[in-house]
Formats: C-alpha cells, sequence, structure tokens
C-alpha cells in the first residue's frame, strides 16, 4: 500500500477521517511504502504526537535529505527502513537552506581532508597523549591506542595502570607507555609537555585517585581533550571541573553517559535537545553515540551520521572512536572537524568490516582493521 | 558390488541364507555399495545385532533422510562413506512424519534467524559472563572468549585466575576481565548483576575451591548457564546441585564427560537413550560432542548435525562451541535455538577452515576466525 | 663448454692428458655444463679424490636421480647448480636397484599418509608433550608448538619454565602448558601419563637440573621422544644415558650438534657414515639437518630431502621442524615416517613461504604458516 | 604558466628586470609549470639566495637527475611537486660525471645484492645482537627486532630490560633474548662472543647505567655497530667515546637527534655539510633521515634516497630502518651497501604499505609486512 497522504509541514496530531484512515491502513496487515515521510509523523519533534495516528510504513522513500525524525530510535517503528531519493535539488539550494542539522555524507568529509605534503615529519602530525585502562579493562586502551595509530597519528604516549604494562607493549609496540605507579588504577598525571591532545576514559574505572588525576589532568593542560566512558561518569559528578576544560574538547558518550551528565531524559528529542545545551553551556564537542550518532558543535550545530551498522554495536566500539577523534586532532585537524571525519570515517569502517564479517561476526578489532581503507575510500586519494 | 537386497523395517539379525550371502560378500574383498542401507543394518537400534551378519559396505547412497544408525560411529564399518539422495519427497511429507530425531540441516538454521535492526545498540545483544582459565589453562579462557564475540555478544566478561590476566588482555582486547583473587585455579565468585547468559568449564580444574565457586554460581544465578569440561566433572561429582541449575542450562559433554555424569555407557546407543534420559531428569540441554554431535532438548528431542569434520578433533574445539553457543543465548536466543544454531554453525566455520587449511593443518583458532563467514553463508544475509 | 667425458664408475682421482684437459677446463672461464656429472668426480665419496683434477661446472644436468655426492654442500663447487633429467628409467627399474640411498620425492610421502575418518576424534591423533624453553628462549617453544598443532596433533601440553608461562599461552591459546616450579630453566618432570609422543630441545640450556631432567625423562618414559638442540648437547656429554632411549626416538641434530655427539668429523663423507653408525649404535633415527636433510634409520638406510631453501637458514627453522615430527608421530606413523614426512613437507612450507616472501624475508613464523598448504598440495586430498 | 627562463649554473641571487619578472608570476596566482628547475633557484647551495626573487612553482618537470636543491625541505615552496623526464643521457655519461652526490635508485640497489646460495646455514647470514628498549618503549625493540628478522638476518639476540621479558618473546618468537638485570633500563653489556653486528638505540633511554652500559659496548666490540635514538643522545653528551667506535659503524639520526651531536643547524644546507664532515671525523656512515634520507659515507660521498612517503612519518619507522640496517650488515654486506640496501628497501616498504593502508592509516607494523615484498620486487628474483 503507498503512503503518499500528507507531506511534511505538520504541526498537529492527525485527527478524524484522516486519523481513521491511517488507523485502518496500519492494521490492515498489508505492507506500506511511504512516500517522502510517513502521514501523521511530524518532521522533526513528535513528543506531542499521537502514536495511533501515525502510519507504520515498512519503507519510506524521502527525498533528497533525511528528516530530523529519521534520526530517532523510536521513529523506526514509523519509518521502516528509509531511502532516500535524489530528485535534483541544487546542491546550493540545499547549502542555502538555513539549518542548524546536517546529515553527515562522504562529500563533506572529503573537503575537510588536508592531503599530507612531501617533507612532511612525524612532527607534523602531532603527539597524543592516552590515559586509558584499569585492571580488567586494558584491552580498551589497546583498542583506542590502534585506532589512533591507524588514524595518522604521528607519536602516541599510552598512560596505563602498570598491570596492563605488558598488555599494551606486546598488544600495540608502535605506541610508547608511562606506567602508572598504581597497578590496577590510574593514580597520577605525568609531565604533559609536548602533546597537542589528550585522551582519557577507555577501560578507566571510578577509583578515587582516578578521579583525582582526572582533575589535575584537566586543571594542567591547554590541548584540547577527548573524554569518554568513566572519564565522563567522573565529569558527571564533578559537574564544576567542566568549568576549565581546555578549549576544543570533545565528550563521547552513549545516551547512558549522556544521561549521568545531563540528567535523565523522557525521549530522544529530550536528549538532543539537551546535548545542544550542553555542548553550549560547557563549549564543549559532544558525539552522543547511536545509530545516527550526533556531533553537536558549541554554536549549536548538530550533525547526523550516515554511516555505521547494528554490527558495531558490541564492547569496544566506542574506544574505536575516542582513537579516531584523537588521531586528527592530533594532526591538526579542528575539533569539529576532527569528531565530523572520525564519526563518519568509524561508520564506514564499520561497514567495511561487515561486508566481510556480517553483523553478528564483527568485532572492535576487524574496525580498527577497515580504518586504512576507510579512509582512502571515502577521501579517494 | 551393489547390495539393495533389504530396505529398512528389519528387526532381527539376519539369518540362514541370507546371512550367508551377507558374509560371502564380506568376505569376497569387491568394493561394495548398498543402496539406502547396508543390507542387515537396523535403522536405529543395533545393540541385539549380529555384526557378521550385516553388509560391510564401501559407500552408502541412502534417500532424502539419513537414519538414526548412521549417527554412530560403531556403525561406519558397515556404511563406509554414506551420502544422501535426494528423490523429491515432498518437504510437507518430511515434516509430517512423526519422529522426535531430527538431521540439522542449513534451512532449519536459517529458519531461526532474527536479522538485527538498525537502532539496535550493544545493550542489545546482551552481556555474556565466562568463568574460565587455570594454570596452565588458559588458552582454552582466550577460545571461547574470542568464539563468543565472534558469535555476536555485546558485551563480554572473562573471569580468569590472575596469572592468566596479561594473557586475556592481551589477546582478546575486546573483551572485560575480572581477574580471580587467586593466580592458578577459579575461587570466587563475582558480583553476576547485569549478565544474561553465564558460561563456565573450558580451562577450569576441579580444584575444591573452583567447585565451591561452581556451587555459589549455581546458587546464585537465574539466568541460562553453559557448562563445559570441568564443570561438568565438578558436577559428576555432585550431581544434586543440578537441581539448582536455572531453567534454560546447557551441558555441553563429550562422551567421557558424558559418561562421568550418566554412567559408563556399553555403547553409542546406550549412551544416546541416557542423554536423553538425563537431559530430562536435569531439564538441560544436552549437547553430546562426536562426528554427528547431538542436542537433546529437555522435552526428548533429538537433532543430530550434518557439518563438521575430523580436522577439527584437536585441542579448544570444544572451548569455541561453548563460546558460540554463549553467544547467541546473550542475544536472547532459546537456548534450544543457541545450541542448535552454534552446533551447526561451530561445524561449518570447520569445514570452511578445513577448506584452506586441509585436516591436520586446521586449529581451533582456524575455526574462530571462519565463525563470520559460516554464519553469512548459512544465513545468506 | 659441454662436459660429457665421463660417465659413472669412476673410483681413482684422474691423470695424465685428462687431468691436463680438467684444469684446462677450469682455466678457461668460460661457462661449463656436466652431462650426468662432472669428469673427475667420484659418484659417492670423494675423499680420496684430487680437488684440482675434478671440473668445476656452472651447471650439472643429471640422469633421473641425484647421486650421493649430489647432497654435499663441499661438491657444490664441481657441480653448480644441478637438475634431474628424466630418461625414462621405468620406476620399478628404479626401485629394485638395491640402494641404501633414497632422494626423497613428493610420491613417497603421500604413499604414507593415511587418510582421517569421519568418526575420528582428538584422542585418535595423539596427546604430544613438548619439554621446551629457557629464560631467553621461550620462542622457541612457541614455534615448536604451533608447528605441532599445525601438522595434527590431538592434544599438546608444553612444559616450559614459569616465566615463560604467559608467552606460551598467549601465543598458542591451542596448547596446555605445565610451567615448570622454576623460571628460568626446566628442573622437573611431570606426569607423563597419557602421552604418546614426547619432544624435548628447543629452547632449552644446559642446566645442571635440565640435565637431571632429562635423564629422568628418558628412564621414565616408553613412547618415541624427539631430541633437539640442547637436549642432544646435554646427552653429547652422556652418552650412556642412549642405551636408555625409548625405542622409535629420534635425533634432529645440524652439524655442530651431531659432532658433538658423534666426534668431530674431518668432512661431510666422514659425518655421514658417523650418522649411519651412530643410528644403528643408539637404534635412533637421526635427522643430520642441511640443504638436503638427510633421515637416518636404524636399519642403516639413509633418505636424503628433495625440498627446501636456503632462505629457510634463520633462527627457529629447526624448532619448526622438531615439532612437525612431534605432530606426526602423534598421529601414530611410524617413527621412520614420522621423520620423512615432516622433514618433507618442513621443506615444502618453507619453498612456498619462500615464493611469496623471498629468501631474506622469510621467517619460521612463515614456514609454520605455509604447513596446512604444504599438506594439502603434497597429499592432494 | 611556463617557467623555462633560466637553466642551471646560476650563483647570485636575481636582480633587476628578471627579479621583477619572477616577482609577478609569482604574485599572479596562475599556476606555474617550472622546466628543469625554478627561475632564480640555485642548484646546490641556497644559503645566500633571496627568497622572493625565486619562482615558486606548482610544478618542476627536471631532466635525467634530480639537482641537490631538490632534497631540501626548504625548497619544496620552490618546486612544488617535482617529477624526472628521461632525456636520453647516456648511462657512461651519467656515471663519467665527476659527482660526490647521488640519487638512490632500483637499479643500484640491485648491483648490490648477492643471491643466496644452496648449502648456505644460517651461520653464512650472520648473528646481530641488539640491545634496545627500556620501561615504556619495549615496542621499539619488537619493531627493531622484526625487522631485521625480515631482511634475513640468521640469528637474532635481543638484549632487553627484564620488564620486556615477555613482550619480546611473544610479540618475537623467532629472537632470543637476554633480559637485562634491571626490569626498566638498559644496565650491563652481556657477553660479545659470537656477534657480527651490534645495533642499539630503539626505545633505550638516557640512564646513567644505560649511558655505562654503551660505553662498554663500545670500548668491547670490533664488529660494526649501527647507533639510533637514545644512544646517539648519550654520544652527544659523550662525543670522545666516538674515537673508540669500531670500524664500519652506522649513525641514524633524525634531524633534531644530529643536531644534538653536530651542534645546531641554520638551516638544511649547513647539516648537510655538517654530516659530511661528522661523517669524515668519526669515520662513521650517517644516515640522516627525512623525506630524501641521506647516507653519507666517511669518504665524502651521499646517497639521497628516492623511495619513502609522508605517511611513514609515525612512531616507530625509525626503529624499522635500523633493524634492516643490521639485517644487511649481519649478512656481511659492507656498512655502506647495507645502509644503501636498508634506506632504500625500508622506503620502498613504505610506499608498498601506503599502497595498501594510504597514509593516515600506515604504522611501522605495515612496514615490516612490506619488508620481504619490497626485497623481492626491487631485487626481482
Amino acid at each position: 500500500m503507498i503512503d503518499a497522504m500528507l507531506g511534511s509541514g505538520l504541526s498537529r496530531p492527525l485527527e478524524g477521517l484522516l486519523a481513521d484512515v491511517v488507523r485502518h491502513i496500519n492494521a490492515s496487515g498489508a505492507p506500506v511504502v511511504s512516500i517522502d515521510f510517513p502521514t501523521g509523523l511530524f518532521c522533526e519533534d513528535n513528543r506531542q504526537n499521537e502514536p495511533k495516528n501515525i502510519i507504520r510504513a515498512d519503507y519510506t522513500l524521502s527525498f533528497q535529505l533525511p528528516k530530523l525524525a529519521f534520526m530517532f530510535a523510536s521513529n523506526e517503528q514509523y519509518l521502516g527502513s528509509w531511502y532516500l531519493i535524489d530528485i535534483g535539488l541544487h546542491p546550493e539550494a540545499i547549502q542555502a537552506a538555513t539549518t542548524r542539522h546536517f546529515y553527515l555524507q562522504a562529500s563533506e568529509i572529503r573537503n575537510l581532508y588536508r592531503p599530507r605534503k612531501k617533507f612532511a615529519h612525524k612532527g607534523h602530525f602531532g603527539h597524543a597523549y592516552l590515559m586509558a585502562g584499569s585492571y580488567g579493562k586494558a584491552g580498551a586502551a589497546v583498542l583506542a591506542a590502534r585506532a589512533a595509530l591507524r588514524t595518522g597519528v604521528g607519536l602516541l604516549t599510552v598512560q596505563i595502570p602498570s598491570a596492563g604494562y605488558g598488555v599494551i607493549q606486546t598488544a600495540v609496540p608502535e605506541a610508547m607507555c608511562v606506567p602508572d605507579e598504581q597497578p590496577h588504577f590510574i593514580s597520577e598525571v605525568a609531565d604533559l609537555e609536548g602533546y597537542n591532545v589528550i585522551g582519557t576514559g577507555p577501560g578507566l574505572n571510578t577509583h578515587d585517585q582516578t578521579a583525582r588525576a582526572l582533575k589535575l589532568l584537566i586543571q594542567n593542560t591547554s590541548v584540547p581533550m577527548v573524554l569518554d566512558a568513566d572519564a565522563l561518569n567522573i565529569l558527571a559528578d564533578n559537574l564544576t571541573w567542566c568549568g576549565f576544560l581546555p578549549k576544543g574538547s570533545v565528550f563521547t558518550p552513549h545516551p547512558g553517559e549522556f544521561d549521568r551528565l545531563a540528567g535523565k531524559s523522557a525521549n530522544e528529542h529530550d536528549r538532543f535537545e539537551k546535548a545542544i545545551e550542553l555542548a553550549h553551556r560547557f563549549q564543549v564537542h559532544i558525539v552522543l553515540k547511536g545509530a545516527h550518532t550526533m556531533v553537536v558543535s558549541p554554536d549549536g550545530r548538530c550533525f547526523f551520521n550516515s554511516t555505521g551498522n547494528p554490527g558495531m554495536a558490541s564492547g569496544g566500539s566506542g574506544d574505536v572512536l575516542t582513537g579516531m577523534i584523537m588521531g586528527w586532532l592530533a594532526q591538526n585537524y579542528s575539533p569539529l572537524h576532527s569528531c565530523l571525519m572520525a564519526v563518519y570515517l568509524h561508520g564506514r569502517a564499520g561497514d567495511l568490516a561487515a561486508n566481510r564479517k556480517g553483523y553478528e561476526g564483527l568485532t572492535a578489532g576487524d574496525i580498527i582493521e577497515q580504518i586504512p581503507k576507510a579512509i582512502k575510500t571515502t577521501l579517494r586519494y
């Protein structure tokens, strides 16, 4: 059954006959294809909408660009699988549309790339510092480190609790290591001279001494930081520290971690609005992870990712993303550009890996292995 | 020489002239091909049969479906290599045949699969807990962990004696680890909150403290458990604990381990019957490993596997199977379906590996590497 | 210049005019091709020959089978590169020639192979025990273990000094491990129940306690042993222990190790004769490693290998061979057949590796990786 | 715009009208292609040149051979990307030109290679000794060791601080190891009997005891040494030790390390001249790393490399080069030839790796993996 009843622009839930028709279609059991988008669904905010009066399509064929509502898991029940149809809108017309929501595709990423010069040496590609791991979670440090190396960082130093020393040196010989004096958790801050990006979070725990080290780290550095996982959980308990974060810092929460920072959200649209607000308040970039990972810049722009797949929903996938953001930052890409490139290419690497391994068989290590090909094929050099 | 003397349905050993003919054929030294199955062999139970009055074929060409007797090693001497010939029986006719014995093939596995949804996140694919390893057998934990990850588990935590800490974190960075306070054996039960499947056995030993920890584990969890190797050997010494096993649990014994649980079997048919009885008594699923691995459900149904090869008869192959069952259980497949998918795909991965490495060259690690391709090609997505 | 002056059968050095011609040719600087073999060279024993009266060919084109003299490095200066030309001798004629020297080729190896049966389980393929490694040489244990697994052993247990515990478990998860109570050297003998082959030598040192453990091992086992490297050096200091070696044991010396056992040899032919004598005296199989590795059986037969290349002349290559001999022994091949299969396939795996990596780039690990393909392509199954 | 105004031979900065034209062209914003080389640029030494009076080309098409000025990063602004055009100069004419500056290409490397003989054994390919690593930098030892093995060394022994013991044995099983008695730094010199090349530097630190060990090492060996990284930094503080260096030794500094040895250079041409002077003074070979790595022999000849790419500008790339130089030295190539082969093939391996992984995705480990193919394809055997 083809649903082409109503285009965009709706702002009130359907009522009356039209609502009856929608309910009738939904009850029919017939396969439903919606054109542009399902009748009854609002383009953006569906918090006040009436669920039972919205078409539940199996497929949605939308024009040129996806709508904001397409980005949220809660609307999958209405949209089914959606596809974009190019209706020949002029690129400049698309650019001219004043929007603060962007759908991140290969061409944008390609424009951000700066080719390497022949006489470049490793100093040109930065020195990243990763503070990661704890007893039982040294693997997260391995994954983030490998991802940073595969993204082009010049030099990488990893601070890890000393019980993880052999792990990181065996698994990542290209990285240098600063073992913490504590065997099981991070407890100190090393000399930060010479690093141009600092990442922390993967595999940390929330030990008091780790929290204290994180505080010192925030206070003592002026280069951009990438904060993930338990680094965000520690911050959530110490929001005042956010005022001291160096300019250009990045948070990479999944929804649970985000809610710890920003308070519980009733739904995805609430969380989306809170992310914009939080990015503004703390002047940080927020990478809110999900099927369409969202990058929010401090100025309020939101970028939704178009790559990635459900095979990436497994342990360590987020650590890989953290390493990739660090990798681009180290090479002197701006924080926003680093987030966009990392998010897009992380998903693209996952898609390449899924082509080879399928969804179930895919591990975080497979994503890392595909980063080089993701970069090469996206940037076409 | 073509043996097409007698079809199925026989219930007494051959006698008289016919037995003479059989013995004559067997003594002739000529190659023998049996049609449907070797004259003198019973379809199912051959315990009362007379070995010398059964044709010893080099090849058996059987119709549509194999008979129960084909599943047992002791009948290889009669059957030689057997092959199925499709005689066009209607699938519904096959389904309609009231049987409690099934021959597991790709189409059944394909029907069990639930495709992943786009907005799925790692919480949807479960968090598995593996308690494994001891001093000298940490490798078993590595193999089971890698197999679980390659089967699609969302998150994986491995409890390992502390001397194996560096081993598991270096070899399996995608897994988290809870090191036991003991360096050489498992001695304690961690907080089990948040896990949706628990596996144990690979690489364990039978230390008293390990036995005690296993007992606590059984008592304190309500999610399905997969028990293998020394976990089964400990159970064999403490059969009363079986009454406390959580619903949906799975045993994965090889014949030696099974006999420790169920008492010595005089022959394979005895063991087959005892497996059905034991599965019923303890309300567990039993995966009895062999050339045609048998999955027995608590309701008495038996599923014989059609995949696998003798190259898989090497150390660690069983650990891989344990990890795969855990992987499907974590993703919320039912215990029976998890066993069937894991058993079939484990054999299929082994067959793919044997194509590349042959029988002698094949290691358990090769099976793991082929799990993704086994899944993709069997499920055809 | 074509040298076809004299065929085989010579038993005294050239003299007079013929010797003058040979010296003239050698001094001419022209490229020389010898037919069958270089004039002046004896077929077998050249110890009494006069070097300056032998043709120094660049190439030798020999008929059907190589001569004994071709096997020795010292004759490379006369033979140059040699090639075999099939002149159509009937295989039975070749077989009928009463010789105790054999040139080992693919067809012989293929005849030794016993295909695996469908219902085989890991008990059918044996349980090998490897006592190997010391502080600084744990890698040798890794290489021998991996090679045994790739050759088809059912189960493998490795005894290693405890400082190498993490190394072997991380690098070879398919193997079980019995860590020695000493961290830096082997000092004890484990319970040997259940093993059907014992290998030792790779990476050992010659510590007193290791020597004592080796003595106990020899006294306490009745299954075939494979002895390599420092196990042979210890034996060389304790030749009386050889009387206690279990039946079917194998020595795998390189020339230096062999000379320590048998006394210094003035030349290769001496060493060849001593190997035959030693194999008879101790009733062991001797695998004397070289460009044409020689397998000597206790009954005096010698088999020269036809595979292998100079890229294999690097650290660890011998450890791989030890593991392969153990692998075939574990699967119940006879000691002689195990040696022949291992030697031929080791060289074949090295040739496959050299095709991919060249000579300089080839490492022992590459040989291991090619064992499966070497087996498959040689045995053609 | 085509710049073909002036050929080589200029020795004073442009003035007057010609300088005006150059400035006009540079200001025009048009793409500029220079023929042979940019007008105003001197062929060799541009220290006295006037930057604003030199053409800034986007591309330079040069004839037959590059000029010295092309080798320096500071001239990239004038040259843009440069390409060589073969104008048919006779090779002998090129050879006859009396120059002490050479541009290293595949044909030269091919001429240096000596094919391996069939009967060669591992003694023919040397035994290299690598003293490397410290707490946090064990990975550098892993990379240098793997590179030496992939370059064809017969045997390799690695001295490493004992905390790195498990790292090196797990990651490089083909190498033997002499663990230092200190866990975190090198403190002693092992028995040096039997080694034919000694390398040190990768991953060292500058601990007093390490410096003392280096001093003893220099005093106690007579075989060629390769010195890199902190070994050079220690030497820079102890220049008098250079008088004791064994004949045929090699320094492999990057520009920062070189300046510590030779004093700060104001520009690349200064550094180039100082390298020639230093190589002469200490009678060592200097491998000054950069986009066109320069090999300076004690007799004053300079060889500029033609291979390599900016993807190699990442941690560990230099450790790989050190291992490769050791590898050729061990096989008895002369120090100069070892440097030339290693430098060229290191770059070639990096180029092969970049073809597969791109520039960002390339790691030092990828370079190592491509060494075999680099050797095979360059040497064409």
